[in-house]
């Protein structure tokens, strides 16, 4: 039963329940679908698990739709053992610590068995774009079921910085079981080709970093630490400095180079503030390819940053792409970089980028490595997911291929599938320092952005009243002593022997037809009586 | 001198002065390039304009990033005169009728030489996607000067519900002057190819009004008056009644009847509560294809309009693009209405839309036609408007071209071009019914967005506090027994007896406080004291 990932692309999380114990995959953040004002980011609803049967979690991958939600999970289950890889381990152990969480760990590593009640879980290594990426077969002994569940892949059968996805393999694990099913990655499904591999990008970057500009700025995913490692060697090699700024390349590198994954010596990066003494060529990796409002890219690109500034002679390259949604956030991001003169590539202008997840001809290549009896679309939005079937059907026939939905219960019986449909549980709004917020609440937060606020107070013993406005026109804030003059008239006329609630909420429809009638709308009001 | 358009897509707005008179292109809206919470539109700051020279307004086309800041534009000068062609007219006239506005007009047509002070400027037919869009040829007799000013077009050489641009005539015209310029439209110059006519999108336009599902549903931009009349063509031909939905639409059609340009009879339409009781075959067109909130199309995607809901058996077509950073709400709505089950159709699955602007190769052609001496990318982003003049360059070196923001000025001399950089007046935003609202109230908005709000008043002769808070979970709202005894405690120790304005500090500071120690941010807090 997947609890979020099927819908929408983010929090990820799939609830395998078996007899007598509950195993999750994953449990990741989505991010905001809609404006809701700084909101960081959504999680699933967790009172749907039973603590008494919940015993563990098996992470496929470090990426934060699949472990940002780890420590809200933590904090409520603290008894269950996370089932991670070192890569994974190492971020989410981290996530922890900042929280003061502590928790057990199994390591696990490609193709070992993991053995539970009634259930064997065999992790099996996929290519995608963070280290360590694994796709679960899960088997079901008894049943005589087998199940194949990768969320996130791709087919990179030429792959050189990492192990190729093994098809052999998952075709001999499966093979002998009398009922299979796949439940595979739909992000990238309208994509009728073969997903690029990582080696491709070589010849492109190579050729940018060893153009004549002294400075070229290069965003990318941060997570992405094969791409890192390819950039910094050839920028080695074309004699540039490296200097990093952000975060979340921070975070990364620091995690690949713990775990082994991290090509150079990390003491041959410098810092911005030693990077701008540099006068030799340099390449300054920034994250924030996504245009976050804080992240070093945006910082860079408006010219706040104190220690690089765009500037005529500047090469600023995108190794990423636009991640729908933020398509606003980047063109601004563009524009402003051509307003300072600098030159800007994108994987529009040069192969340089890779998405990390299958097109149509990847998952052909492991539908023909195996093809199972059952088929269903996860990781995508529903249009994605319908799209993702509608080519299974037309090309695989045979299987029988369905899209399910968040809290959709697929049945493994020995005879074959049923899907149970319960009643979706809304995501939690997480803010601030981690806190859950209410839709209620926010819904007040938008009266409030979009139509401002008034606080009103009255003192009926002197006759006195106080207006404060936030956020209002300040041509409609010029006129409070004629709001002023409105009320009084209405109290000492007809609200100064009525009830606290009548009088209190004759006030505030006075004031808000007042400002109705100049601005076309009402703004938030609250009034206080002594 | 342009005081939008450049830089942006939106709030076209270009100031001509002359030695003794100011003529201005276009007056539109922009679109909120940022979350500006509910803020309708912003338009270019008018008061740069100088009412004593300010003498007409010359209308390209009736788009709202060209016509939709008029009203604002003749409520502060109501002494211009208007030139615009029958259609732009009527839209225009209802825009000002709706406040309560009029102007003189002059109804241009093709060709016509508007003679003022010093130019001559004469408006030639081009292909966009709206009736009646013109390029301006802007002629200075004195200063043997020509030039040629097309904001938005395409060059549709095989237009049959239309002339095609009239190539040799803008050669003609331009032809005996000795210094001649271009201004053109860069909205679509990331497109390497030509863009595709109209024309084109008949084959598959016809056969899928020509299927078998008893609904199709269809949104388009509403104003695209010719893509209205082939579409409403074919569903007739194909026996479907058509049904209409949405405000926009009907502005459109009405406008497109009263100048002669709507080729079915508008009685045949029928309207949402009568097509629904249609057992024939029908197409329902919807506008909103840019998922605006209020919009037909979102409405019934949603599931909340009260004569059509999608159902499995519906077809959902989409004949139009998306803008960019409408992608989320468009998704959004692909995915609410994939989830009702219908199948959809988008201009990715078949040729079924046409951009109104020029690929590179439509480009091609009108410098081809004739070549200028200079050449200034507009209509357009910063990055657009760079990428358009690297093409230019490359591709017709000997044309000088330059790069052109608001509130640059081109001078034009006999001897050739001088730009003058003034520094930019930033745009109003426009919110409600029309009252323009400061960045400074916007981003107390944001706070109140993001942090929510409490309101506390003391009366000091009773030591009575109230506190009201909007916006703050309910977790934080629960502890205001907590923030009142802190508050009580603060004020009857140490504030009682200091001055007003430190009280009133001090309340603020310690609320702020205690829940940054909760939450992880300040809400905005207001102090009445008594």
């Amino acid at each position: 039963m997947p609890l979020g990932g099927v819908e929408e692309i983010g929090s990820n999380m799939t609830l395998i329940k078996t007899s007598n114990e509950d195993i999750l995959i994953d449990c990741g953040i989505l991010f905001p679908y809609e404006d809701f004002f700084d909101i960081r980011y959504l999680i699933p609803d967790f009172s749907i698990l039973d603590p008494s049967r919940l015993t563990s979690i098996i992470i496929t991958h470090g990426h934060e739709d699949h472990i940002g939600a780890i420590a809200h999970l933590i904090s409520d289950f603290p008894h269950i053992k996370i089932y991670a890889t070192k890569f994974a381990h190492n971020l989410i152990s981290k996530k922890l610590a900042e929280k003061k969480l502590t928790c057990q760990y199994h390591l696990y590593h490609s193709k070992e068995e993991l053995r539970f009640n009634e259930i064997t879980v065999t992790p099996v290594f996929v290519n995608h774009s963070i280290p360590e990426t694994h796709g679960l077969i899960i088997i079901h002994e008894e049943l005589n079921w087998a199940q194949l569940y990768i969320s996130d892949f791709k087919v990179d059968l030429t792959a050189t910085h990492e192990e190729p996805i093994d098809l052999d393999f998952i075709r001999s694990k499966l093979s002998p079981y009398k009922n299979t099913a796949y439940f595979l990655d739909s992000t990238n499904v309208l994509n009728d080709g073969k997903t690029t591999s990582e080696n491709e990008l070589t010849k492109d970057l190579k050729s940018i970093l060893a153009r004549d500009e002294q400075r070229v700025f290069m965003t990318l995913f941060s997570s992405n630490v094969s791409r890192l490692n390819t950039i910094t060697k050839l920028a080695v090699e074309s004699g540039r400095k490296i200097v990093l700024m952000g975060r979340s390349l921070f975070t990364y590198m620091e995690a690949a180079f713990e775990t082994g994954h991290l090509e150079l010596d990390p003491s041959k990066f410098l810092l911005a503030d030693q990077g701008k003494l540099v006068e030799s060529k340099i390449l300054v990796l920034l994250s924030g390819c996504q245009g976050d409002f804080l992240s070093a890219l945006r910082r860079f690109s408006f010219g706040e940053d104190s220690n690089f500034k765009p500037q005529p002679e500047d090469l600023v390259v995108f190794s990423s792409k636009v991640i729908p949604g933020n398509e606003k956030k980047i063109s601004r991001i563009y524009n402003k970089i051509t307003e300072f003169g600098a030159e800007i590539i994108t994987a529009s202008d040069a192969l340089i980028h890779a998405s990390g997840h299958p097109g149509k001809k990847d998952l052909e290549l492991l539908i023909t490595a195996f093809k199972p009896d059952y088929y269903f679309p996860i990781h995508g939005e529903s249009y994605m997911l319908r799209k993702h079937k509608e080519f299974i059907e037309e090309r695989f026939p045979e299987i029988e291929t369905q899209v399910i939905y968040n809290y959709h219960e697929v049945h493994f019986r020995e005879e074959g599938i049923k899907v149970e449909v319960h009643p979706p549980l809304e995501p939690v709004l997480i803010h601030g320092r981690g806190t859950p917020i209410e839709k209620t609440q926010i819904s007040q937060r938008r009266k409030m952005a979009t139509q401002g606020a008034v606080f009103i107070s009255y003192l009926k013993k002197s006759n006195t009243i106080q207006i404060s406005t936030v956020g209002l026109p300040l041509s409609a804030q010029n006129l409070l002593p004629q709001l002023e003059h409105r009320l009084l008239k209405l109290i000492n006329e007809t609200l100064y022997h009525r009830q606290e609630e009548y009088f209190i909420d004759q006030v505030k429809i006075s004031t808000r037809q007042f400002y109705n009638n100049i601005l076309g709308y009402k703004p938030v009001t609250e009034v206080h009586l002594y």
